[in-house]
Parts: structure tokens; sequence; C-alpha cells
């Protein structure tokens, strides 16, 4: 049998190359997808597709809900949602997804370091792992396939 | 008919009295909740009833956890759920519940600064109101039952 | 046991008024909810509430998701959505408010002129009944609460 | 991943055909479905598989519910579900599938000229895009899948 | 806690009053619904209400979907479903109640002759209990309620 | 796109086979399943597989809830209930079936001659189709899958 | 707002008076809700209300599935699921219990001595809160309301 | 069509092996899944994929819940779940996952000795059928398939 999994949150560290490597190496049979991490395409994409918006807001919802299509399809279709947080930046995104797949009663991996757990307590809590390293997470997709 | 709103998010400033103080002087119908404010009870739940932990990580999931009772009945309850994000702190609890409210169904409606619309993009696109005042908030719960 | 009853569509009319007055004339056990069916209200509460929008697509779009937190609720509560047609506008929130009670599994009853038939034809098979007259959806609910 | 996409509404253009032709001149994994766009085939179905009736109203009750079998699966099959509305007729069952999309949680599209914008603005509140052309829905498809 | 019971089928027999003197002899905390079990007016209900049909299949069409709102809203308010079956007629619609209870996961109580407990094997295996008295039933209530 | 249909109810006839050589000599893309049509074997096989009972009603029992499994897993993921009801036998399961299709969703279609439309007027109204010739059903998918 | 508490598993301790007694010294806003607590009356209901069997497994099979609609409704209305273990007895019906809130996304608390830990790894992994002391439980009933 | 099986429980005979001989024997179309049944790693999964715990109590819990992604997959995609009872341990985990399955609607085989019924009578009473054997497994997956 097959795992889907979403990779939710960072997209400036190579995260997701790591487990994308990690499977691979294993030959796990896992398929891996992630939203839009072009920064710049993921924030333009409303713009540039439905038309220029004047105010900063509206370019935001337009681009916003356009990433949501890819989105919400990749976490519903889920088996496990693996949600990584980093040192920068506010990743509310990455919350909310987490939330989200948790009310659809996804397995969530958490990923971040340890400095983080405080701040992450409340998504830690409705994880079913909670990983420091890349290699955490395929070494769990290795033991729930093939142990 | 009676709303049911659950007020989730920023604990360090007084958002949550002035939308109470705005829902009982126009005497609207309305059933306000929130998770445990005082943020040393609600960090020290786990260890105060259920014995202390010596590790961060496992106080932690043990108070978060507790805390989940109380939040998880709300949101399942509400028919709104008002997100507020301040300007400090990570604040990734109330993304999480933002987006568990999403997958719920419920009523979103944000509650932040301007300053912040850019990294609240997924969040804000999610939510049927987007607000910069509590007394928005208000106005918002006082068309919807009154107008 | 009291059945509780959403009112969607046309608000040009006083069909609402009069399955108001039968309900109250037979003394049935009824809860009656409405959309806002003050029509400026209706369209200027985004920008009266939330601050002017510069173009109507988003003055339109923040008015419509403010109005969807009354009607989402009123639907999701109700045991049976009555959808009234009539003869003028596109009155296309009608129709979709019947296919969202619809895929919900709420009871619908349309109401709407004979010559409206054919263009219906897709909400009324969604229907358990299509009603002709305001009397007609009162004689319903006094059947179905009181025979 | 594959995405599959249910096209409802307006069948007096040649929207679905752009779509179509857009899809496979980017090669996208797109799975498109459609209602039975012959307008003939789709009002006489119940009088030509099942016996002609009478009374205009059966008539058309009989073929929406056999259309309702083909419609139904596809919609509950779809990832997005693109709704057109024209210039012309009433197109209330392109109103009502979006209603009923919405409710089920589908991603929405909307596709139709900027006239329309304030008779479908509840509807367009509801969608994740708004699109005035068929190349913008294929754009976003586009996007969706590959970027 | 009060049980909210609806009683489906055989409308040619006493069992609906039999568990209501039963229920108040006892004085249970249960709150019983029936469909409407005049004979006459549950068949006529369609033409008197919206107008006389000339084909029967049509007036029983029209009936039967108006039955169908008190049916509906009472088994799916319902936290036990008794389906009587008597010795006459098919009573498919209480079969067609019990599947359509089943499906929900209400408790199910059957109630019917050992003669018919062959031909009723498939409703029986999806019931908490099987009947064959009145009197079961209600000391079935007593005991969930008051042991 | 494939159709999945499950044949339910009448055992005694060849309307199954009907419909297999209909879909056959079109070359639908449907699959056709059933529950367990000898007879025999559905009455015995609890006794056969796990052990004789001295009782009819637990005898029954047992094999209507090995029964179960099957026909469960059939309509549960079935786009459509086909549901034929003959002169003979009182047919419960086969009601039993579609109120459990209906509360799942499920498109139902009726087959059966005229002179059970009284009978069955609870069943057919929760029908997209009602049919009295295998021929009929056969056209319904045609029409659905290649108009 | 009102917690309602259902209290499942060992009934040969007075655990469940002593949340009764600790909910009504602190006056909390408590429903508390138990299966039936005599063990002969649970073992025998099905042979006394329904007739005696001869085999035992039918005995306890009526028994198991009358004593299941108390449960089941108790279950489904409640916020919070209590399941207790003690030193004896096998108790699968409590782990059951548990498995079933599990599914519904109730909130569980478990309540057993150390010694069980690891044979009830699984049960608490899905749990909010692993007590030993009935006053924990009440503590945090008293947190999650009054904090 | 395929059977997808999840078999849950005892890990310390070959009854899992069994049903494996006996399917292939017969050519059944079946998938089978199992937990992971090699007991020390199951034990161990989370101290030495996450790190060691010092506390037994977080030492079980990492590793239940790591053991709980491949538990919930498996559950959810079954349409059978196989549970073993066997004489020894405590087997809670084995009585949860019958109570999560019955929840999610999932066709329940029990697997056990008659010397466990009186326990088992509320696992029994959710089970579409009870086995003694693994042979008699086999052979309802047979007739559920092959008949």
């Amino acid at each position: 049998m097959k795992f889907k999994v979403y990779l939710s949150g960072e997209i400036h560290s190579d995260w997701r190359e790591k487990i994308q490597q990690g499977v691979e190496a294993k030959g796990l049979n896992v398929e891996l997808h992630s939203p839009v991490t072009n920064h710049e395409a993921s924030d333009d994409c409303g713009d540039k597709i439905l038309g220029a918006e004047s105010e900063a807001f509206w370019k935001d919802h337009k681009a916003a809900k356009i990433n949501a299509i890819r989105i919400r399809k990749y976490i519903a279709e889920s088996d496990i949602v693996v949600v990584r947080f980093g040192e920068k930046y506010k990743q509310w995104n990455a919350a909310f997804d987490a939330g989200y797949a948790a009310a659809l009663g996804k397995s969530i991996i958490t990923l971040h370091d340890e400095a983080l757990t405080h701040a992450l307590k409340e998504v830690d809590a409705a994880a079913l792992a909670v990983c420091q390293t890349p290699e955490q997470v395929v070494e769990i997709l290795n033991y729930s396939l093939n142990q």
C-alpha cells in the first residue's frame, strides 16, 4: 500500500529535497506532494492570471485562494501531512494547514527545532510524531511501510 | 436565534473585553467563549493537575492537550470563530484553530492590523470577514442578528 | 416538535409576510428565518462595516461574505428551506442556497409561478414540494406538524 | 496527481471546447467532465426512455432527475467545479450546482463577464477564483498542477 | 437525559397507542413521534394541498414527498427508530425507513411476530433489539433510561 | 468515467442478466454488482461456515449478517443502486437497501411493474428514475455515460 | 456552557461516585452519564425483556445489543468520555468505547494506575489526559470550565 | 472487486499466516494488512527514531503514536477489520481498534475461542461475524467474493 504525504510549511530550506532523497534512497512506496514553493510565483499568481489589483490586500487574497485549490486537494488526499516550521517568518499558513488536517483526521508529523517547542505546543499536541530532522520523517515512513 | 462565538488567539490585549462590552451594549443575543487566557495557568495546567514533568517538551504536551478539551468543544459548538493575531509572538495556535475551524465549515472572522495582511493571507482567504478592530466584529454580529 | 424554516430568495414581494401570517394564524410551532431582506443594507454592509472599496467587485465580495455568515447558520440549522423565485432578477443566490441545502440533505420546498417550471426543473427535482402560493407552503407546514 | 474538473453551466457557447483545447495544448493531467450538453436530448430524456408525460411539469421533472444521476456523480468525484454563466437564460441549474459543490467542499471556479458581477456576488463569494475567460481557467489548472 | 423515539411502520393496529400508554404509565422521559397515520390524509395530501393529479403515479409521488418532510426530520432527530411490521400489506416504507435509519447510525428496534422472522432477517440483523410486543419496547426504553 | 451499479432485490427472475446483456451489447463502461443470488447459499451461509444453530431466528441472523458484509461494501462503493421489486415475496431487504442507499446519497433507480406503484410510493419518491423494464435501466446508463 | 461527560469502564469500584461528589462539591456545570452499572441487570436484560436463550452466546449477544442503545446515545452526545480501567477483568468493552469515541472525535480522558501504562499505551495515545485518580478528572473538568 | 482486510490483534500466534495461506490457496482477490507485529520493534520505534525517553510512559506514548500512523490508514481503507483476541494479555489495543472501526462503519469480524465469549460480548455485538478459526474467516471472504 502506498502512503500519500503532503509537505506543508517552510519554503526557504531544503527539507523537502532531503525527504525526497531519503524516500528514493530507501525505495519507499510514498507519493510526496507540496504547495507551490516558488515564493514569487505563489505571491503573484492572482495578479498574473486574473489581472493586477491595485490594493495589496486583494492581490494577496486572490493569490491565496488560487493556491488553496492545490493545497486543499493535496491535504484531502493525503494519509500524512508533514508540517515544517523554520526559525524565520510567521508561517501561519503552515499552522493553518495543520489545523485543517487535524480536523480532517489526517496523521500529522511536525518537523522543527527544539527551540520552537513551546510556541508549537498546540500543534505538536495534535501530531502523531514530532521530528527534528527530515531523516526522522523518512525513518517513520520507512517504519510504517516496511517494518 | 442565538450566535455562539469562539474568540481564539492573542491573550495579551483587551480585544475580548471590547467585544464583550460591545455585545452587551447592543444587547446582542450572542454567547462568547474563550480559551483559558491566563497564560501561566494555561502553561502549567498539566504539571499542576497530573504531576510535574522533568522535560519541557512533555510539560508543554500535557498542558496543550488538557487545553484542547475546552478549545475543541467551543470550536465545535460555535457558529463563528473570531481569530485575533497581534504584533508579537508566533500565535501558531490561533492559526491552527483557524484551520481547524475552516475544515469544520465554521464561519471565520479574522482580526488583525493591516501590517499583518501579507503574512496572514492564507488565513484571511478562509475568512468571511477580515476586521481591524473589535468594534467591526461587534458590528458584524449586530448586522447578522438584527438587520 | 418545532420546525425551523429558512426562507430564501426573492426580496421584492411579500411572500415572507404571508407565510409568517399563515403560520401565526394557525399557531404553528414553526421558527421562520430569513436573510437580510433590506436590499441596500445587504449590498452595502461590507463597505459600511469594514471600509469602502474602490472597485465594485470587491465591494460586492465583502458584502456577500458578511451576508454568508447569517445565511449559512440559518440553512445549517433549518429542517426546511423554502426557496422563492419571482419573475424578475437572476436570483442566482436563491438557486445557490437550494443547491447548498440539497447537499446538506435539507428538505426543500420551492415556491414559484408555473411560468418558471422549465427553467427551474433541476431545482424542483431536488425539492420535496413545488408550491405556487405562500398558502400552500403554510398548508404543508400545518400538515407536517398537525395531521 | 490528476485533477478532476466538472464543467457546469452554459451550453450555448464553446467555453468547454476552449478549456478542452487549452488543457490538451498544455498536456495537463486533467480529466474534464460535463453534463449532457445537447439541449434537446437533455430535455427529452425522461419522455424518451421512460415514456411520454402529458404534463410539462412532469416531463421536466423526469428529465431533470435522470440528468441528476450524471451530474451528482461528476460533482461528487471532482476536485474542481467550474461554473459558467452567460448573458442569456436563467441558468439556475448552474447556480444550484455551485451551491451543491460548495456544501461538499469542492473548489469552485466561476467564469463570467464583468457585467454579471453584482448578480453573481454570492456565488463568486464561494469561489476560489473568478475568471472572465476560459484561458484563465486553463492557466489556473496549469499553475496548480505544474508550477 | 431524554430519548427521542420515532415509531415507523404499520398504521392499522394500536401498537403506537400501547407504547404511548406504557411510556406514560412508567413516567419515562421519552418523546414519541410518528408519521401521519391517517391513511387517507397521507395518500391525499399532495392532491389536496398542491392540486389534483390525473395520473395515479404522480398523485402518489407528490404525497410521498410531502410526507417525507416530516419523516426525515423525525428520523434525523431520533435516538431510536422502532419499526413495526404487521401481517398485512407490503410495508416497504417501513423497511425503507429502517435502512435509512441504519445508514444514519440510529439504534433500531424491530417489532413483529415470529412468523415474519425469515422475511425480515436483513432488517433484524441491523437492529439492536427484536421485539414481539409493544410492552417489550417499553421495557427496553425503561431499562435504558432507569436501570 | 466508469459507473458502479449495485443491483438489489428480486432473485427469482432474470432481470440482472438482462441488464448485464444490455450493458455488454452497448459496451457501456459499467461495473455491475449483486448480492449472493443463490437463495439456498444465502440462507445457509451462517450455519455452513460458523456452525449450525438450533433456532431458526439465530440461523437467519448469522446468515443475514454475513451477507451484509458484501452488500454494505457494494452499496458503499456504488454510484447507482438499482432496486428491483417483483410480484411475489415481501422483499423487505430490497426496500431496506433502498433506504440505506438513500441516506448515503446514492442515485437510486427502482424497477417494478405499474401494479406496485402505490405500495412503493415512498421508495419511488427517493429514486431518480422509476423503470418498468431492465431495458430502461440500460437506456439510462447509456444516456448518462454516452449522450 | 455545560460539559456532558460519559463515564465508561470498571463497575466494581466507586470511581464514578467520587467524580460525582467532586463535581457536586465544586458546583461544576457538568452532566455525568454512565452505562448500566448493575452487573447482573446488564448481563440479564436480554433474557429478561425479550425471553430466555438456551445458549450463552445469544444470551450475551441480546444483552450487549440492548445495552448498546444507551451507550451509543451517551457517547454520541458527550463532549468528554472518561474511560476507567481497573486491575481486574478484561474490560474490553471499555477499550471498545474508547476506540468508538476516538473515531467520533470525542475528547478522551483515561483513568488507570501506572501499572497498566504499557498495556494501555494505544488507548492513552488517543487520550487528551491520562489520570490516575478521580480527583484529577474532576480537576480537569474544573479547569476546563472555570479557569 | 477487491476486499481490503485489516488484521488487528494478537501477535503471538500464527493466525495471520493461516488467513494469508487460505486466501492464497483459494486465490481470493483480497488485500491483507497488519500492524507492525514485531513486538520489540513496535515497542521501541519511538525511542529508536525520535530519541530515547527516560520515562516509560513517554517511551510508550511516542511508540504508540507512531504505530497509529499505520493502523489508522489501514483501518480507514479497509472494507473489513478482523479482530483477533487470544487467551493471554490484555489486548486493549485490539478492542480499541474494534471500537474505532465500528464507529467508521467498517464490517467487523471477531476471531476468538468460545471461552472469551462473555468478556467479548460488547465487541461481538458490533461484529457481522464471530469466528473461532482462521479458516472460518477465509470461508467468509471466499463466500463474500465468489458465491
